[in-house]
């Protein structure tokens, strides 16, 4: 192979949004797999909220991303040659790829993941950690009943949907929250939510007392802000709010905003529960076989938002994100499949 | 009898720190017993925070107290006749009189406490709202395992003071937040707490982290703003933060402060609950009993702030409670027991 690795690399720590400044595109040689190791020609990457986290100083539940690092990632390829024995050329994977065409990484950090299922995207989409975050976030932090009023922000989004459709299959009432017509028509006529408030046009507050007129049972939140606040404002007794994310709050530059309405969880003795999906890793394999099942049985609907152009057009796909400008999981094509 | 009935009435809605002209002083003459009722004569009345929020309009998890009824509050009284079967006069009780000095109220809503056991004001402090307060917050929602660290604000108050020596008693590690170097040694001297942090003179975030170095297992808030947000930068993994009050945020004039740090539930798995202590109230008579053995041991001790001046000094004693003036249990003597 005389190909080159074309990677994106931290260069600065961004202030508020992301510049083309805060990167560094490189090409680097194609790495040489070591014992253990797998060498992965990157298919497609995946973009998430907490990729901004990764990219402030500080210690977080992971540390950040280095000044002049490849620049953290999930992603899904194609094994090219192989130094572990669980894996061989042509089978496909998922793992922490980083934002490159190539990447050798240890096998025991690799999860073989079958393409007749779900197409690649999926599997780092619905059956991968978004769609893990939800199935976890929900039903053993919301711990949703039958008949429980459920509400999520970030609705048209690829935990957001997630987690309204598996609170419909639970049985359910499901309120979606997200920006434009276009995603919360989505959310509805696609992806089965009893109703949708456009954050963008409708006051969340009254628009929340009028869709949940018994409180909300589960709060699932992506976004935080006035949402969260406008959420905490609606809670039913004995309410469940799971803390996913803060999406509104990443690229905050004066501070977050904390929720002033936080004394209701008082008043409704309620509870705000953070986690983290890699908790729950022993638990993958049970959760990603019976998401796999609902796909196949047409009970689960999985929409990938796939931007093209490459690794060299990571920067520009990330603010997409942050401008909420996709609809489900959004991932980049680093080379098709 | 023909003395009167002084009275403290509520004349308009307070904004920040209740004003002499929010208050209105009457005198009633003392109210016949129906049937089923008790006419009491109050003894002690108990200051809580609670009170500010029950001054404010809109329904809480309690009305407001309505413009121009009597002012809401505990109170520890004699019956001086009774028309319920199971009181007679020179019973002692507690229950909500109201800042007055005579009440008839109905039998039902009366507990009959032994002064035997304990002077009047410790059965509105240590062994009445504040001690079950303090019993079931700690134990029920922030759980404690011997070895946690356990911080409590509000550590010289009513409700903190109970919670460090349950706390203690449940083998933990105990650090108490109060303002001023006073209540500090009041803590660690008196109550056996392990550390104190002054708020007033110490940076609590600094302290915080030397003090608790493997991170907090239990936060039990008194007092909320700062000091939570204090707390959550120092939580430890599966940390549970208890939602008691927020003492520094009931007279703000614009608007709740809410917690920035929240996010920290989310990065150690955390969570932060609310509860009410009415909702134990079928397991009040039970702890209470723990609660007098373990004060008849000496294994917890009981502190009360008791201010004189009868129920005229009500507006004046209620503001020392909102300075933070006082050390245990603040308590307003009416008539002597």
């Amino acid at each position: 192979m005389d190909a080159v690795n074309h990677q994106v690399r931290l260069a600065a720590r961004p202030v508020g949004l992301p510049k083309p400044t805060d990167w560094d595109h490189t090409e680097d040689a194609i790495p040489q797999p070591d014992d253990g190791e797998v060498l992965i020609a990157i298919k497609y990457l995946s973009l998430d909220p907490a990729m901004r986290g990764w990219m402030n100083e500080g210690r977080s539940y992971v540390p950040p991303v280095g000044i002049g690092e490849v620049m953290r990632a999930g992603g899904a390829g194609e094994v090219i040659e192989s130094r572990h024995s669980r894996f061989a050329p042509g089978d496909h994977v998922t793992g922490v790829t980083g934002v490159q065409e190539y990447a050798a990484i240890s096998g025991e950090n690799l999860i073989k993941v079958d393409p007749d299922v779900a197409p690649l995207p999926v599997h780092i989409g619905t059956l991968g950690m978004p769609g893990m975050t939800a199935y976890f976030g929900l039903l053993e932090i919301g711990r949703p009943q039958p008949g429980d009023t459920v509400v999520v922000s970030g609705a048209a989004g690829a935990v957001g949907g997630i987690v309204g459709q598996i609170a419909k299959l639970k049985g359910c009432q499901v309120v979606g929250i997200a920006g434009g017509e276009a995603k919360c028509s989505h959310a509805v006529a696609q992806l089965g939510f009893d109703a949708t408030i456009d954050y963008k046009s409708d006051d969340v507050t009254q628009s929340l007392r009028q869709r949940c007129p018994d409180g909300i049972d589960v709060y699932f939140d992506n976004v935080g802000g006035e949402i969260l606040d406008a959420a905490l404002a609606n809670l039913a007794r004995g309410a469940r709010v799971v803390l996913c994310g803060a999406i509104s709050q990443y690229n905050a530059t004066e501070g977050m905003r904390g929720p002033a309405n936080y004394m209701s969880l008082l008043v409704n003795r309620a509870s705000m529960t953070g986690f983290l999906v890699f908790d729950f890793a022993d638990r993958y394999r049970e959760a990603a076989a019976e998401m796999a099942q609902w796909l196949a049985a047409g009970k689960l609907k999985t929409f990938e938002d796939v931007a093209t152009g490459g690794v060299q057009s990571f920067p520009d796909t990330l603010l997409r994100l942050f401008r909420g400008e996709n609809t489900g999981k959004l991932v980049l094509e680093v080379a098709p499949a």
